[in-house]
């Protein structure tokens, strides 16, 4: 961490029928083991109180929180109307996750907290109640007002970081949907993000091919040439450390990954499967180009296995060490300090 | 190793020039090290000699290999013609590789070595003699007798086995090529394969998805539920073990790994990029669908290293090992007891 944070993490607990409450009051139970800084949970008490029978602090200022984490979970409440039983969402639930999400993004927005992780929601509940963003990211870029096609979305692992161009379209559609443009603006935020977020005075950005062996001098394909090549040209000549394209298979293993500081990739599966094949366990999403910081575990709300005590909490833990860490990384280098 | 081999390998050294001979040479040196069984080294004596300086043993009948092994490197010399400099690939080398390939397929055809290991040759010289096969793998089915059609390609590493649907093709076109009968021939030789060359009476194989979220009912694409899905059933009617279609970003961690045997993959970088990810030193490439065993280190002839001592023997070692213990298991099962 490049200082310590005065502020605490604003953490939402995501849908109350889902793992979110479990591994957020797993998180405060292993706050020592697993290196964690100090951080309010926002979301209904019920949803920890049945799953959960620790300590919890109700507070109705996130400027409490430090002092009362050493005692117990802090906790900003959004009580969920109606009945709410784990691995059963409801409607109230989806309202419950949504005010949440909202709360803990203007407390951030605010600079009330140093930070916002975001809990699994159900986006099939969201678009239910009237949701019409596709998903948190979109929605947290527009109460930061900023479009959603200027911020990328980062998953990190303790070894790898990588960033999708393109992420839930069918895969036939990528091929036409890569331009140049979309290219560079995803580099550019990633770049950014990187300097922004992790200190990384001059981040060195590896860009994937589309095809394998990155089509091959044209043989297997010809967006490299077309498009993928004239994007790091522009995004070197603006002087950026920005290489490729590379053939995908052979730029994940050890040796490989020591050579740069994040991986542009064309498509969900070449930035998720590497990543997710190496940490599973504690992938972050990281949204980059907010002018606030949001971390969020790689995982749903596993609706399944909710309630039964079986949530792995690492995933979590890593969002928040994450998370804080950026807002490290931010506040040393703020051009105010003490902002 | 299902029972010990009576028959050594034979090991193709690929195109002189490149780093084949050097790391057969490694290991022969390492062979106790690496738990290597006997083999006999096939292809241009000086590539060897310019690289190495171990003792080599010249026979003319791989029967001698196994008493030759303890002394010497068996190598049935197959000379180039003209000069050999390590790095700088000739047209003569080209001829040498493919010859020594001949020699190694048809000694493992006639039953007197127990399998074959081919080490890399450069496509683009072999191309430039006449070649007109796509690779070597190609190569070996034609002269096996077997349609390329009906041959898969397994990527295999100590804790994971992919195989790729389609390969080398523009990934735009994947889409498109795509066809249950074209899953079904892979998956059937995929199984076929686990169980003659592994030894697993009942394989399970868990077959990949091709859009993200494996198409996610739809929404995301619909090659899972108009051909991914139909192969599935079709191969499930048969009594295989398949199952599928998965999201292919959460199929290769290590929890998930070991609920299968094979991966079957649409595409080359979705079988290649988690492979590599997790054992790129030491994976193998296996052919299956043929009447006889041949692997091949997954690494290429490093024309830019050949030479300078600095390449990685573990991949080479690791296709030789897979091939004895997969000629012994097909051994052990042999209708005909010996043979």
């Amino acid at each position: 961490m490049a200082s310590p944070l005065l502020l605490p993490l604003a953490v939402s607990l995501g849908d109350p029928a889902g793992v979110g409450p479990e591994v957020v009051a797993k998180c405060w139970d292993g706050r020592r083991a697993l290196g964690l800084p100090p951080f309010v949970a926002v979301g209904d008490p019920r949803s920890l109180t049945q799953v959960w029978d620790g300590d919890i602090a109700v507070i109705d200022d996130p400027r409490h929180a430090a002092d009362a984490f050493a005692h117990g979970l802090p906790l900003l409440a959004v009580p969920a109307a109606g009945s709410s039983v784990p691995g059963c969402p409801t409607m109230a639930g989806a309202h419950c996750s949504l005010d949440s999400l909202e709360l803990a993004v203007g407390l951030a927005r605010s600079g009330s907290v140093a930070a916002v992780v975001t809990g699994p929601v159900s986006k099939q509940q969201l678009y239910a109640i009237g949701f019409t963003h596709p998903g948190q990211t979109e929605f947290v870029a527009e109460r930061c007002g900023v479009s959603p096609g200027n911020v990328a979305m980062m998953l990190a692992g303790p070894t790898l970081r990588t960033v999708p161009v393109t992420t839930h379209l069918p895969l036939r559609e990528v091929a036409d949907r890569l331009t140049p443009g979309l290219i560079e603006a995803r580099a550019r935020a990633t770049l950014r993000g990187l300097q922004r977020n992790f200190g990384l005075a001059e981040p060195r950005l590896a860009v994937a091919g589309f095809n394998p062996h990155a089509g091959e001098g044209g043989a297997l394909g010809r967006e490299e040439i077309e498009v993928i090549q004239p994007a790091i040209e522009t995004l070197q000549a603006e002087g950026w450390q920005v290489s490729g394209p590379y053939p995908a298979d052979t730029m994940f293993h050890a040796a490989a990954r020591a050579r740069y500081d994040a991986a542009l990739c064309m498509y969900h599966d070449q930035a998720l499967i590497p990543l997710k094949a190496l940490h599973f366990e504690e992938g972050v999403n990281l949204t980059l180009g907010l002018p606030i910081v949001r971390t969020s575990p790689d995982h749903g709300t596993a609706f399944d296995i909710a309630g039964e005590d079986r949530a792995d909490p690492r995933a979590m833990a890593a969002a928040m060490r994450m998370a804080a860490d950026c807002a490290a990384h931010r506040a040393a280098n703020s051009p105010v300090p003490g902002l």
